[in-house]
């Protein structure tokens, strides 16, 4: 197995990240003098709440990089639905810029757009869909498997007390500030959905998931920029485990 | 070097953690047969926020594992002053409550508060010696290195815009709400001194530092439950390199 | 995800190693006071020649652990075939004494031979069948999956110059000495088969694998003590993606 | 702390290999567009035998890569005197050819050899000193701190029955084939030091050590190319806590 554990300092979250690292094989990455100039593309994965970056050990993260000849990087992101939260760090600035610069500095990572993919799982999935929206210029294309995308909705369930996505009303507070006015803000992806006009998306729900509903209508309101796949997993587990290869064989032009 | 890196989910912090658990060697380990029911006395350290458990990795935390006989337990507490967050989860719950048990279910050690210590350095310090006056029917002592306490003057620095220990203003509105009433609260350290009874305490401050007049101040509440060492670091290093050996024995009754 | 890297010494490897533990969860987990005292039965782990505990990371051994209340324990074995190497450390015996002694000293899992099981993949597969043929007061059953078993056969090809299951001639000469006497000898597992009268044994063998045929001979000779499952695997993976969880579930009496 | 950990394939070592890199701080690394292509000075680091590549963290090693800008990058290198082993793998081409190969692949380091220096510790020093003269294309400088040399003498004691150096007489007739011809073979780095013209050499000894004598030994013989340092340490430990730094700052030439 080929992966990196990376620890280092952010100034945007003041303080330590981990990421994972997954590598292209030896022999894919160009080991001759002339090689070793080359840039990879790099599809960047965001974890859901409540997990780390180590769930991705478990995926086919790593298969998915080898058999592609792309770097898979996957930061911690902990506990802020990737969002630049009100009270906290700013997450979605951290995923979106400082991280992608720590990482071509210290990785040989093609930095244009083309070569740039965002994706995640559950929240992360949310995450991912809003920073391809938001950032264009950064991430061409991005991957949601099995995302939870309506923040209104959560933060509506937290209201009455209830713990959602390893949330309750005031970590929601922390994280969008004024959690009764979501929708048709910077943190509702629906609304960024018809506002932004880039991206390209690979957007999967699992048949019996209670978010199945909020991915088939984010990949409508995304029309001809989403593809949307629906998959049959019964289990509780995120179906990222069957959809994965597929997503990033779509990311790869395959 | 016999360190443990421990990954596994809180229910309080509504996620997965991250630990490293330094043993006591194999030779301090009773390894006969009825060895195995021996329970060994544990230190659990906490990092200065900004920091990560991993810090532990270059201080003598190992040697004084394996010198003593005694586990030493550092969890990752990230970004929360080792508070219970006002907009976030519960550290010190975690820490006091949570966090130890699931050691206790996984690893031969005591559930005594005779066999329970505490300690940290920097904004751990703070959190370690809140936990010690706040839990003493679970933890009996505490070490706290180059400690920073004042979290009023914290709070009031963080208002002018500055960004002191790792956070900003809206970061500590997060860790204690209402931040222009630090004082006489349960986060001021002082205060608690004052009105906490039990407890011993091993505080350290540097001569150089201008967090020193916080930690003699708290040795000064605490009266004769507190020693206090005065270091002669002049580098901008916590001195935990040179201090943590003799907090260490004096825990253990050397 | 619920995991533990231990690193620690050993006395027989005369250095460190380090191993992966998955644990029961929480909840599996007895939190009471009495709980703590629990044993849990645990199924040790041992990686293919050329891998890392890691490799375990990307299977359901996790899951396994979870969904079954036990713990999962896979150390580091090197290049070593699980053999007590003629020229070099003595992996055998680490690996039926030393590292479960190391493990019962620091988790609550069973020392009864009917709550301790011993599995692997490829030559892992191999050194797990030889251990608990030889040692079935320690380990009472073997899950046993792709099994690369006919050392012989391994010796032979790498005489003729070919690299197998990544080693050559002179590796394989330190791992066994004499690479022309493997048959009958200590490190001949059909030679074992026969001799050793314990255990029970789940085998597993993947339909176009060139190891196929010896899973199934091995079986043959283990009579009633075996069960053999075919598998249908076409890729190069191993199948211990597809069975490892039934493997599991039947050494749990499911 | 900024560091990565590295897991990967070597095809020398035929199986996975760890790592330990510690990172030059982001604000020492060109953070824009064109420090994409700076490439940094590396020291190379190998542990003694016994240890692994995690001992570094408890070293100033992390302290040297932040306040020299350069990469401090740590192989485990296991048990195998940092040599092409006669039974098992040619760790000597894996330190010297493909590790930094592959690092250089994935790392923004330099490959000029005034940029690449070589270190060690214990046999580690022995391994780094032995590389550095065979390989000055590569490594043009060498550090060796507390260095155990004389492998004809360690050959010796491990034929009385002593287990020196984590190694016995069988072990080290894997790494080095015949021990009774060590002296003016390949390695024996007293003789490497009078054929070998090339580098420059950092040597310490701990007055107290009895390795002392073979540090200031081979000080001698590489002539006007080492400088020789003699430390206090009266403890068991390496004393590359206190000489790294001037080690590091000495490649660094200041």
């Amino acid at each position: 197995m080929a992966v990196i554990e990376m620890n280092a300092l952010s100034t945007i979250l003041c303080g330590s990240f981990s990421a994972k690292v997954f590598l292209p094989e030896m022999d894919k990455l160009q080991l001759d003098e002339e090689g070793m100039n080359k840039k990879y593309p790099v599809l960047w994965l965001f974890h859901s709440d409540g997990g780390t970056s180590m769930d991705w050990l478990t995926t086919p993260a790593e298969k998915c990089a080898v058999s592609n000849g792309i770097f898979v990087i996957a930061a911690d992101v902990q506990h802020c639905l990737c969002t630049n939260m009100k009270y906290g760090p700013k997450y979605e600035e951290f995923m979106a810029k400082e991280f992608p610069g720590i990482c071509r500095n210290n990785l040989p990572i093609s930095d244009k757009s083309e070569d740039n993919w965002i994706g995640g799982v559950g929240t992360g999935a949310y995450g991912a869909v809003k920073a391809a929206l938001e950032h264009p210029e950064i991430f061409s294309a991005c991957i949601a498997m099995d995302g939870i995308y309506d923040m209104d909705k959560i933060c509506k369930r937290a209201k009455t007390g209830e713990t959602v996505v390893c949330h309750n009303e005031e970590s929601l507070k922390a994280v969008f500030g004024n959690i009764d006015q979501i929708k048709e803000s910077e943190n509702d992806v629906f609304s960024l959905a018809k506002k932004c006009s880039g991206g390209k998306f690979y957007i999967t729900g699992a048949k019996g998931s209670v978010y199945r509903d909020e991915a088939v209508a984010l990949s409508n309101l995304l029309k001809d920029r989403a593809v949307y796949i629906e998959t049959d997993e019964t289990e509780a587990d995120f179906s990222c485990m069957s959809t994965m290869k597929n997503a990033v064989a779509w990311l790869c032009g395959k």
